[in-house]
């Protein structure tokens, strides 16, 4: 019979069992993390019909959807889990308490070009906090002190989370007579990072902007000091707009907060070059850099905006929120060898039986189970030096081989793989456990 | 401007909250059982090549499948686990340790007709063990003893696992010379419990079985008794069929295993009966049932194959496996109020500040947080009685209400809301932590 070559497409994440089980150690601590602070699970639909998904959506992401039909309808897969948020809170509304906190974790679609790195099936890990027609400020510096935890329980302890407003920054611009051009404009300063000084001037010279704005912006977004004198500088800038005073007097608050949550300050900061690029973003914008690895982009961002389910509902329902794209996270991390899949087994034990006897055994086996011990047994017929060749290929760190000498005498050897020592013990799961724990 | 109507697919599961939280709880319980034997992760991506996913399918499979094209690729979402498996292991066949142990809990996709209870996006929560060449009998009675753990985990103590061997009825049938109608007669008497004896007569006929033959077909199905006499009453039977002969040895085998892995008697059982309608399943084969739900039908099924991926590659690979569909199972036992959705929040406890200084409340938030309690502070600027409606409407397990009166004397209320208790306390998390947990 002919044989179908066994691909997976490009672009689609599959990983080994030992990429597999750290991946998941990942995803487990950003939703222990997301848990600690309180937030909601939710699990909406991979596929949704077109006409909800892409009520707002236009442009770069529309191309990039899979959308085909099944029967008469018009179906798309999510590309992100926000729109499919709007779309439950405006659905469940009067069954939810807000503010409605909540997290998921899933994954999502988009037709991207294909390259090293970029994912077509990724999973992003979500929290949103939405209000019930306002949400306070202060909820703006909760999401960093999560940022904070979640990065740290990730390993990492030299990372900046950077803090703007987009108030600022649309308040410079209607103050500089460019308030149509802002969204342009904040498109490439968000680059300044990427491209360099010169090119973005390059580039709102070509949006028109006459020079001596474009200094005027240049300098504002060079701005430099510690953040409150980053803060004092703003607020010396004499601008009496009233959108760039209360993005101001927003980020002060959340700055001061940020403090109070804890979040050292050495792990935050105010970068006025941040406005991220998708312009539903309505006031405080974040960003997260690894410092010494600036070069994997921002892993966590996310910001306030003013109204998240405008397509399906006229409740005014603010939010605030982050993101972080785990698979392509996991991909750079294990691409600068910064983690490393050293577990290829889950099991805790194995035990080995050598005799045609297998009472013992499989006794003990799921004994230690019931404690919660993870626990294989080799099953297969084969000799011990094949049998123990699998053991030492998954790295198990604990092996009992079971034959009918230990069975008579009731005492096993308890063999720990890392260090070759070997116990005596009885054929007891309870003193098994507390030994290999 | 015009609102789109938020509406979900029809056959798509999407829970409140708290619903989700109850579901979560289950996928959690099913997925630490599978890891307390040993079997490791893989994730395996939704969406697949055509002529990969397809390689064998066909009929009913086929026409439900959620197949589309994205540029010239031909593209099509996993209707089950059991073909990425086959996919994966013939892919990475060099990379994976033989007996190779996997679990999978995922998303799958039929475009099923829509009706109550039946879901086009489901969960389904699969272990395999995969062998090399040859898997040894005694894989099959690991099965029944991980479907024990799991279902006795998810809460119940009333029900049957049912066994049986493919090889019993394939040998039978070859016996009586009905070899070539054999996968069709099974399928009809897999609908014995559905439609009783006399419509499966029926259905025997209208496919040409002798009148004769169909009376040994019956008689030998309702073959009666404990386990062990229905075994002694297959082997009386004095069929010299190698097959069939082969069939009652695998399942004496596995019946005796079984009792070893310690699963208790009235707790699994060997049906006659018993075929799975799936034609690739070769040799024992299990479906279990709440004996006082009936009515859900099979909550957990599967059985021994002789070959997982002879569509990809020349390596033999028999495997023996099992599946959960989690998202009926949710659903059943929800409308049967088996299960209750009573938890309306992750948090153990609510912080609510009554003061224009957060520094203590939040502080003290971040402290239960790092200690792994989940926390919510409540932010938004509203009067006492808002905010303890919140925490009421969520049932909250602890409140502390922290005003300035509490800052000033340092000392704090932990209020019980099932009780009512409160327990006057000093700003100590570890403290706190203790109260409540």
């Amino acid at each position: 019979m002919g044989k179908t070559e066994p691909r997976t497409l490009p672009g689609f994440m599959e990983l080994l069992p030992n990429e597999q089980i750290l991946f998941d150690q990942m995803k487990q601590k950003i939703e222990n993390s997301y848990k600690t602070f309180g937030f909601l699970p939710i699990d909406t639909p991979i596929i949704e019909f077109s006409e909800v998904l892409l009520a707002k959506a236009g442009g770069e992401t529309e191309k990039q959807i899979y959308r085909f039909t099944k029967g008469d309808t018009d179906l798309s897969l999510r590309f992100d889990l926000t729109v499919p948020l709007a779309k439950y809170v405006a659905k469940n509304y009067g069954n939810l308490s807000f503010p409605f906190r909540r997290y998921q974790i899933g994954k999502v679609y988009r037709g991207e070009r294909a390259q090293k790195g970029r994912y077509r099936e990724f999973y992003q890990c979500d929290i949103d906090i939405i209000g019930d027609g306002e949400l306070d400020i202060i909820n703006d510096a909760e999401l960093p002190a999560v940022i904070y935890s979640t990065i740290k329980k990730l390993g990492f302890e030299n990372f900046t989370i950077k803090i703007n407003n987009r108030k600022i920054l649309n308040g410079l611009y209607e103050s500089i007579g460019q308030k149509e051009n802002s969204v342009a404009i904040m498109r490439i300063i968000d680059k300044l990072d990427k491209i360099g000084e010169e090119a973005v001037k390059e580039e709102l010279l070509k949006i028109d902007i006459p020079t001596n704005t474009i200094n005027t912006i240049i300098e504002f977004i060079k701005i430099e000091g510690t953040i409150d004198e980053k803060i004092e500088k703003l607020k010396n800038l004499k601008i009496e707009n009233e959108i760039f005073l209360k993005g101001v007097e927003e980020l002060e608050e959340v700055v001061k907060n940020i403090r109070l949550f804890g979040v050292p300050e050495n792990n935050f900061t105010v970068d006025l070059t941040i406005a991220r690029g998708l312009d539903y973003y309505t006031g405080t914008v974040y960003e997260t850099f690894l410092n010494e690895y600036r070069e994997l982009g921002s892993i966590c961002s996310g910001g306030r905006y003013e109204n998240l389910a405008e397509n399906y509902t006229d409740k005014k329902l603010p939010g605030v929120g982050i993101s972080i794209g785990l698979t392509r996270l996991f991909f750079k991390l294990n691409e600068l060898n910064l983690i490393k899949a050293d577990k290829k087994s889950i099991s805790n034990i194995i035990i080995i039986p050598m005799t045609e006897n297998k009472t013992m055994p499989l006794k003990l086996a799921m004994e230690l189970r019931n404690l919660g011990i993870n626990t294989e047994i080799y099953l297969s017929d084969k000799k011990l030096k094949a049998k123990m060749k699998y053991a030492d290929k998954l790295e198990i760190p604990y092996v009992i081989v079971i034959g009918d000498n230990e069975i008579e005498c009731k005492k096993i050897k308890l063999k720990n793989m890392k260090t070759g020592e070997e116990t005596e013990i009885e054929f007891n799961a309870e003193k098994i456990a507390e030994l290999i724990i």
